[in-house]
């Protein structure tokens, strides 16, 4: 076994339990006791019952997060169920506490129906401030984030937006090195799944009035039969979805074939699908994002050698590591904070430019902050809750005049 | 406002949540971070998936429990909701935390189905050694109990058998002290809620073949109607379920009738409703655990000068405080040592004999350990650990024999 793996199994048996439940206070006195239990807990119930506001003051709940999870997606090993899927989430609660102080409660729900999962999760949601998706395979994901917008606080998955923010991050930085315009991209993305689909989404949210909405010009999306286009008839709802985003010329063929040209190849397949040939095939200066783990589609010395201009994978041990830890704590710091009742477009363009815009001057070997980096997830809360105070203020807006409209009629 | 209620506010509002979620190892290295979580993390996942029982060697299963209400029965609050009652369920973690070392997660429920709230328990149990059913009304809780024993975690009501617990170890003292025998008690309980029921059950449970068990000779439940019987047609399917356990003479009449003659009386309904003459009414040293809060059925001044010998209270500010904080942390601490799937009666015997044992000199103003008492929760764990372990040996042997009678045929 290698040493890592041993490593990990002799750490986690020494620990049993990577995180813990602690108490804020002693309870060392009666007179303590009945402050924070029986009788005097009394009353901060029934302000609670009175106004549900206030339980972002007096518990919990402003703090913590469930990271859910079924198990039907983890890392790079599949559908390993829910228990033995708890190592991952405990890891993702510590990333959660390091980066953002936030608490994170790890939720393994024993079932692959999509409405039991659906149920579960609206029904233990109120002691959370947010519900972070984690590892559940798609497109039974997609269905569960979406029809779970509406129970008041944020859910959000991590597998999509999380990666589809710190691409689009890296991609700005990436064009300023490169002094190419996002508004002028040709992008082929290899992958179709989860990230895929929010990555795409992403890059062209031209339906959002926002100042930093820069849809890129022209967007390909492959899966493992080549270009999605409209006149292929096996595709499920999630890819036919996709031709609102993409491919509005119906281009066929192979990721050999359309990456022909294109600025910018984003990766989230598998490992070693891309050639030299591919990237000398690119246009001029290519950016190369392959984020395959653990092998990139292409390794990025051979890109270099083709003559990328920048590379980054999801590796910590290559530059430029795309990693999803740059954007969840952050996002769910700021979503808390403004008590946001949902993660909009919005939230995920700011978050992705205060990420881009934290490097002053970045580098073909740094269009991206490091994964490490502890700083970051304020600033990046702070954009969030910011835009998340701007959308309800807009809201508070629209609300007034749709009022005023209905007094005038 | 009285003062406990004011400064529990001002303490709720500075805390923002009494619990918090922390990292037991930091991860302040790439190499801590690939231990943790990727890549290592993939190998304890991986023997969990091949053993689930390894799930309590390798995460925080094995010492953690999930407190879950609906928040309809909470305190002397009643039907709160939820999010109410995060606030007591934070204070339950608490007392978990400092007497037992264990995790508690709240887990605030929006529901009032009973089918509801058994399938989302039953779905988010892999994560968690055990469930601690907290402040849900009756008698849903108790089908929400009894349907949940099938799940492989021990699923508790602490409303229920955390009070029958600490009042039988309260009654074996009282009985040292007072000469009487358990078994030839007359024992009159006053209210058929949860917690009637459940001590009504623990104190007859001449089924259960165990050294510990000795069963009360008679024994009288009251509701607000009078002592149940077979000829009342208004009996709940609760109720009607008490009569294999009591009343066996069908005896009619309220309160102040069926008292009289009675060794103990068990309060556990509503303030004031005994009076001195009841008192005097009772047999030789009369023994009385007025356990309504915040006023007993009778205070323990008036109590003592109609003749009481010995006087118990829920509230902290008298002697003798029949208080569940004395059990829950314990049994769950032996529970989870042990692994064991439930806590059956033998167990919850074995808890009410360690607490009772821990006072080597019982006395009539002490005839049940300080509710404070932080030593004793590990007294109750070796006892409940011990007696999980035995039952578990006699299965096997059971099984043993019944493979070998199997073989003989």
């Amino acid at each position: 076994m290698e040493e890592v793996y041993k490593k990990s199994v002799e750490l986690h048996e020494e620990m049993q339990g990577k995180i813990e439940m602690v108490n804020k206070i002693a309870v060392d006195s009666k007179e303590k006791l009945s402050l924070v239990y029986s009788p005097g807990v009394a009353q901060p119930c029934l302000e609670i019952e009175k106004n549900p506001e206030r339980a972002y003051d007096l518990t919990i709940k402003g703090n913590t997060i469930a990271v859910v999870t079924n198990g039907t997606a983890v890392l790079g090993l599949g559908d390993i169920g829910p228990l033995a899927s708890l190592p991952v989430m405990e890891g993702k609660a510590m990333l959660f506490k390091k980066f953002a102080g936030i608490n994170a409660v790890p939720i393994c729900i024993d079932s692959k129906n999509t409405r039991h999962i659906i149920e579960t999760i609206r029904r233990i949601s109120p002691a959370f401030g947010g519900i972070n998706l984690e590892d559940i395979a798609a497109p039974e994901s997609f269905e569960i984030e979406e029809k779970l917008q509406d129970i008041g606080i944020p859910v959000f998955h991590d597998d999509q937006h999380g990666t589809a923010i710190v691409t689009l991050a890296a991609l700005i930085n990436a064009c300023k090195v490169t002094n190419k315009k996002l508004t002028e991209l040709k992008v082929v993305i290899n992958g179709a799944g989860a990230a895929g689909i929010a990555i795409a989404k992403l890059l062209r949210c031209f339906h959002i009035d926002s100042p930093l909405c820069q849809s890129v010009k022209t967007l390909i999306v492959c899966d493992s039969q080549g270009a999605i286009h409209r006149f292929r008839n096996d595709l499920n709802k999630a890819k036919t979805e996709l031709l609102k985003y993409s491919n509005f010329n119906d281009v066929e063929g192979d990721i050999h074939e359309v990456i022909k040209g294109a600025d910018v190849f984003i990766g989230v397949s598998k490992g070693n699908i891309l050639t030299k040939e591919d990237i000398q095939h690119m246009a001029e200066n290519p950016i190369i994002f392959a984020m395959a783990n653990p092998t990139p589609e292409i390794m990025p010395k051979d890109a270099y050698e083709a003559g990328a201009a920048i590379v980054g994978t999801g590796r910590s041990d290559f530059p430029n590591q795309i990693n999803n830890v740059l954007a969840f704590p952050g996002i769910f710091k700021g979503a808390l904070k403004a008590r946001a009742s949902t993660i909009s477009t919005e939230m995920k363009l700011a978050a992705a430019y205060a990420i881009a815009n934290s490097l002053e001057n970045p580098t073909a070997e740094m269009v991206i902050p490091s994964a490490l980096d502890s700083s970051l997830a304020q600033v990046v809360a702070d954009a969030v809750e910011k835009a998340a105070h701007s959308e309800k203020e807009l809201e508070r807006q629209i609300a007034e005049a749709e009022a005023q409209f209905d007094e005038d009629q």
